[in-house]
C-alpha cells in the first residue's frame, strides 16, 4: 500500500522515479488523498486534478531553488505530500496542526502564503526581478487556476510581466472551474483555445483558397505549406496572452505525466514570460468528486465508497436563513436583484438564482467589479444585494467606498462568514469587516445573532436609503427563539438583567454572552445581557447611559479589537468623560490560526469560559 | 469670441449644429478651456484630447436618457460645457463650486461619480442590466482611458459583459497616456493594433502565395479577394477584446468629428458588447500641453502664452523629499527598490528612477499587483518601497494585509497624500490610511511632520523587520527645524510645555497644534504641545501618563475619525478606566468637499482659529 509514496521525503526522492514509478506515485497520492481526507477533511477536488501537474513540476525544477507560487493555494496538497509532509496530514486544518494552505513556517518549499486569489503572478514577478537584480538563474513558476484569472489582480501582473523580457512561468490550471463552473468572457475564451476552433477555421479559410488554384508543381507545395503553418502561427501568436507579451504553448493534457514532463523540461529552457496551459480536471480519480466537483471542492470526513457527508450538514446556517430571505423578499420586492463572485453555493444564493434566474448574476471571482456593478444597478433603481465572504469583501475596500458610500446608493451587503471561519485559517477569517466598514460615510451595520434573524435584518436593510452590510457567521447557532429580534428598532437591547456589570454583545457572540452569565451566576456575579443589533450608526446616549447603569462594562464581538466595536464604545465613554471599569474583548490581532471555531475561541480566551475568568479577575 | 460655444445650453443645442458648426464648437471648447483653466487651474491636457470624441457623443447619443460613464472622471470637462454648465467653470474646483469630476448632484448628465481608474465599464453593465431587467432602450456607454484599462477591475468587467450579449458600448479613449506614458503589455499591444501591424502581416502572408500561383481569372480574383477579407476579418475578430467577447471596432481617429459620429450612429444600431478603439492627442491644440502632457495633466494658474506656472512650484514638499531619500538611502543600501503605480512623477520618485533605473518599477495602474508584486521582492531579501497616494492604497487594502502583514514583510509604503488633498475633493482625499492600516497585525506606521523629517522617517522604517507605512501629505509645511524629530526613539514628543491641558497631534496637524498654542496663549491659556511620530504601535503607558499629568487631553489627526489615532487614544484611556476632559480632532465623515485644503480645514473648524474656539467652548 502506498508504496511508492512512501519512498518520498523530498523532491529530490521524485527526480530518481521512472515514467512508470512515477504514474504508480500519481496513484498512490491519489489513494493517499482520499483516505486521508475523508477521515480529515480538506480541499479534496482541486488537489486531486493537480496530482500529475504537480508531480511534474517537482520532476523538473529545482525547489526551493526554483519558486512555485500556488495562487489560492488549496490545491498545494501535493506539493506538501512531495516536500515532506505526508505526516501532517493526520493533524491537517487542525489547531496546531498543519494548515491547508501554503505556509513559509511549515516549509522552506512553500515560498510564499496564499489564499485568496489571483496573487500568484505578482508574487512570482516579484521574485523573478529579485532574481534578475541578484544576477542568480533560479525559475520562478506560478501556478493559477482559470477561475483565479477572472480577478483582475492577475490581469494587471500579466500586463505588467508582458511588457518585458523577464523569465517567468505561469502555469494555467485550467479545470474549467472556480469553485462553480467558471464563467465570463474569458472562460469562454479558453474553451475555445481548448479546442483551438479559431487555429482550424483559419487555416479552412486558406486551404479553401488553395484548393481552388490550378494545380501546382513541387515548388507550390512548400509554399502552401509554409503558408499554413504561417497562418497556424499567426493564431497561435494572437492568443490573449501572446498580446499581452507572454509566449503562449498548450494547450496540453495536464493527466499525462510523460507529456507535462517533456513540456516543463522545454520550457526550463524558454526565456521571457511564459504561459504554459494545462488542462486539468477536478476530483480526477474519485468519480463522486468528478461529477461533482463543487460539492467536493471543500469537504468534512466522508465515507469512500458513497461519498456521504463530504457536504457539511447540521445546523440551520446564517446562510441558508439568508438564501430563504433573498428568495420570499424577491417576491415583494421586484427590484430586489442578487450578485455574488462566483460563490453562488457558499452563500445561500443558489435557490434564489433558480427561481429569479434573470435577477442572479455570478460576475466570477472579481470582487471590485461585483460592487461597482451593484452601484450601477442601484443608480438605476434596483436593491442590490452583494453576497460574499467577509475576507473577499477586503477586495473591495475601494469600491464600497467610492462606489457605494460616497454615492450613498442602496446596496446591501450580505457579509457571511463574518468573524472566526475556522479550519481555512487566517486568510479566511472574517475578522476585519467592521473595523473598515465602520469608518466609511452613510453605511449601516446590522449584526443578526441567529439565522432566525436574518429575514427581519434584511427586510429593514431594504428600507435604509443608503448602503448596509449585514454581517453573519459561517454555520449556525442555538439561540433560544426567545431573544430573537424583530429589527423593528435597531437599538441596545438587554436580553437579561444585572446588578452593576453589563455585557455589551455583537451578533453569534450574544450567545456566549448569555452563557457567560450562566457561568457568572453560579459565582453569585449577575451580569447584564445587552446586545447591539446594529453597530453602525451607534447610540451614543445609549452608550453612555450603560456607562451610568453599570459599573463594570464589558464589550464582546468577533472582530479584530483594533477600530472595532468595543473600541468605539470606549472610545465614546472617554469623549464623554465618563470612567467605567471593563475590557473589550475581541481578537487581539489579525493573526488567529487554522482550526475548530470552538477550539480557536478557547485558545484565545473568548469563550464562555475564558471570558468568565476574565471577569471574574476584573474583579478582584 | 466663442459665439457658438455660448450657443450651447444642453445636449440637444449640440445636435442642432451643422458639420462646419461643430467643428466651430471645438474650436472654442479649447479656446475655452486653455483660457478658463489659465486662471483656475485643472486638468487640462486630458480634456484637450477629447472635445470631439465628447462633442460627437452628445450629438449621437441621447443624455441623460442615454448613461454617459466618465472613468475617473477628470476628463469630462467638455461634458459639462455642453451640459449647461459652463459657468460654473469660474469656480473650477473651489470650496463649493463646480467640481472637477462628475457629480450627481451637479446635473442629471453625470450619471455616475467617478475619481478612482478602472471603474467605469462595471457601472455601466449594471445600469445596462437594470435597463434589459426594467425593458426599456436607452443605451449605456463607458469612456475609458488606455491607462484605467491597466487597472484589473476593469478587465473583471471587460470579462464579465463579455461572456454575454447585453448591450454595452465602451469606448476607449487611447491616448498612450497614463498620467505619465502608459507601460505593460496592454499598452504595447494597444499600440500594435493602432498600427495594425498584425493585420497588414498577415495580409502579407496571404498575399505572398496568391501572388505566386498562375494567373488566374475573374472568378478566382474574386475568391482572393474575398479570402484577403476574410483574413482581414479573422484578425480583426481574434483582438483581445473580441476574445473577451467584445465586437472590436478601430482604431479611428479621436480628432476627426464627422467620422466619430458616423461611427458612433453605427454603433448605436449593434447589438451585444461593443468596444470602440478612438485615438486621441493629450493636450491636443495646446503645443506646450501636447509637448509635454504630463506636465499638463492637472495644472495651477498658467500663462497661455509661456506655458509657465502650469506646474506648482514653491514649498519643499514631502513628496520631494521622500525622492531625495530614496536616491540617498539606494546608495547605502542596496536592496531598496522603488515602487510605483504609474505616478513617477506625482510620488516624487522620478529622481531615482533616473538613478537608479534597474531599481524602479512602474508596474501600471495596478495597486494591487503593485503591492504584491513587492512582497514577492521582499521574500527574496530586497527592500521594497511602494510610493502611492493615499487614496489609491484603499485599492490594496486586502493585498496589503494578506500579502504583507500576515507575512510580516519588510515592504515600505510612502503613502503620500495622506489627509486632505484639496481641489480633487473626496475621491482623492487620502482620509482612510491611519484607520485601516493601523488594525493590521505587524504594521508600523510613521508620520512625519515635516519633509526635512523624511530621510530619518525612512531610514527608520529601513531597520524594522516588518512592514512600515510612512503617511505624509500633499505639498510641504513651515514647522521649525527646531522641533524635527531625528526618529532616534518613536514615542510621544512634548515640544512646547503647558499647565493642565496638551494636545497630542500627529504629522503635518502638529503645525496647526503649534498654532493653536500660540493662539491660547493670548487667552491665558496654557496648552501643552504633544506630537506622536510613530501611531502604530501605540505606546499604551505613555498615554496613560498623559491622562496623569493632564486634566485636559486633545487629539488632533488629519485623518478620519471612526478607526483613526484620537478614537484609539480615548478608548486606552477608557480601558485604563481613567475619566479625562477631551476632544478627538479628526474629520467628523469621509464627505468632505473639493477646494482649497486651507479653505477645507476652516470649513471643518479643523484650522488653528476653530480649534482654539473649540477648545476654549470646552472649557466654559
Amino acid at each position: 500500500m502506498l508504496d511508492t509514496l512512501k519512498t518520498i521525503h523530498s523532491p529530490e526522492d521524485v527526480k530518481k522515479l521512472n515514467t512508470d514509478e512515477l504514474g504508480e506515485l500519481a496513484q498512490d497520492i491519489r489513494s493517499f488523498l482520499i483516505q486521508s481526507l475523508s477521515q480529515t477533511g480538506g480541499h479534496l477536488a482541486s488537489n486531486l486534478g493537480v496530482v500529475e501537474l504537480t508531480i511534474a513540476l517537482h520532476y523538473v525544477f529545482e525547489s526551493p531553488k526554483d519558486k512555485l507560487i500556488w495562487d489560492v493555494g488549496h490545491q498545494a496538497y501535493v506539493h506538501k505530500l512531495l516536500t515532506g509532509r505526508r505526516k501532517g496530514f493526520r493533524t491537517l486544518r487542525q489547531l496546531d496542526g498543519m494548515s491547508g494552505f501554503p505556509k513559509r513556517v511549515e516549509s522552506p518549499h512553500d515560498v510564499f502564503e496564499t489564499g485568496h486569489s489571483s496573487t500568484s503572478i505578482s508574487a512570482a514577478l516579484g521574485m523573478a526581478k529579485a532574481r534578475d537584480l541578484k544576477g542568480e538563474d533560479y525559475k520562478v513558476v506560478a501556478v493559477i487556476g482559470d477561475g483565479a484569472l477572472t480577478g483582475g489582480m492577475a490581469f494587471e501582473a500579466l500586463n505588467n510581466a508582458g511588457r518585458g523580457n523577464t523569465n517567468l512561468i505561469v502555469v494555467l490550471n485550467d479545470n474549467e472551474m472556480s469553485i462553480s463552473k467558471n464563467v465570463g468572457g474569458i472562460g469562454k475564451y479558453l474553451n475555445k483555445l481548448r479546442s483551438s476552433q479559431d487555429y482550424l477555421k483559419a487555416k479552412e479559410d486558406v486551404e479553401d483558397v488553395l484548393h481552388k488554384v490550378p494545380l501546382v508543381g513541387e515548388h507550390m507545395v512548400s509554399t502552401i505549406k509554409r503558408t499554413k503553418e504561417s497562418v497556424k502561427s499567426f493564431v497561435m501568436q494572437n492568443t490573449l496572452f501572446e498580446q499581452l507579451g507572454f509566449t503562449y504553448i498548450g494547450p496540453v493534457d495536464g493527466q499525462k505525466l510523460p507529456e507535462l514532463i517533456d513540456l516543463f523540461e522545454n520550457a526550463k529552457a524558454m526565456k521571457g514570460p511564459l504561459l504554459i496551459h494545462v488542462k486539468t480536471k477536478k476530483g480526477k480519480g474519485y468519480l463522486a468528486a468528478e461529477r461533482k466537483p463543487s460539492y467536493y471542492h471543500g469537504v468534512g470526513p466522508f465515507c469512500i465508497a458513497t461519498g456521504e457527508g463530504a457536504s457539511k450538514t447540521g445546523d440551520y446556517t446564517f446562510s441558508e436563513a439568508f438564501g430563504e430571505a433573498m428568495v420570499d423578499l424577491a417576491h415583494q420586492e421586484e427590484k430586489l436583484v442578487g450578485i455574488t463572485a462566483a460563490m453562488p453555493e457558499g452563500t445561500g444564493l443558489l435557490p434564489f438564482a433558480k427561481v429569479h434566474p434573470k435577477r442572479f448574476f455570478d460576475v466570477g471571482i472579481a470582487e471590485q467589479h461585483a460592487v461597482t456593478f451593484a452601484a450601477g444597478l442601484a443608480t438605476e433603481g434596483y436593491k442590490p444585494v452583494v453576497a460574499v465572504y467577509s475576507s473577499f469583501l477586503q477586495r473591495a475596500y475601494d469600491q464600497i467606498l467610492h462606489d457605494v458610500c460616497l454615492q450613498n446608493l442602496p446596496v446591501i451587503f450580505a457579509v457571511d462568514r463574518a468573524g472566526l471561519v475556522g479550519e481555512d485559517g487566517p486568510t479566511h477569517h472574517g475578522l476585519y469587516d467592521m473595523a473598515f466598514l465602520s469608518s466609511m460615510p452613510n453605511m449601516t451595520i446590522l449584526a443578526p445573532k441567529a439565522p432566525g434573524e436574518m429575514a427581519a435584518a434584511m427586510k429593514y436593510a431594504l428600507n435604509v436609503k443608503g448602503p448596509v452590510a449585514i454581517r453573519y457567521p459561517r454555520g449556525g447557532n442555538c439561540i433560544e427563539q426567545v431573544y430573537f429580534n424583530d429589527y423593528t428598532s435597531t437599538g441596545f437591547k438587554t436580553l437579561k438583567a444585572g446588578n452593576n456589570m453589563a455585557i455589551l454583545a455583537v451578533g453569534r457572540m450574544v450567545e456566549v454572552a448569555l452563557q457567560v452569565k450562566e457561568l457568572l451566576s453560579m459565582q453569585g456575579v449577575e451580569l447584564a445581557v445587552i446586545e447591539a443589533p446594529c453597530i453602525q450608526p451607534l447610540p451614543k446616549e445609549e452608550i453612555v447611559a450603560l456607562a451610568e447603569d453599570y459599573d463594570y462594562l464589558f464589550t464582546l464581538e468577533d472582530g479584530i479589537i483594533q477600530g472595532g466595536f468595543g473600541e468605539k464604545v470606549f472610545a465614546t465613554l472617554a469623549l464623554s468623560s465618563k470612567a467605567v471599569k471593563g475590557h473589550c474583548f475581541a481578537h487581539e490581532s489579525g493573526l488567529v490560526p487554522h482550526g475548530k471555531v470552538s477550539a480557536l475561541f478557547e485558545r484565545e480566551k473568548l469563550d464562555a469560559k475564558g471570558i468568565s475568568e476574565r471577569i471574574l479577575n476584573d474583579l478582584k
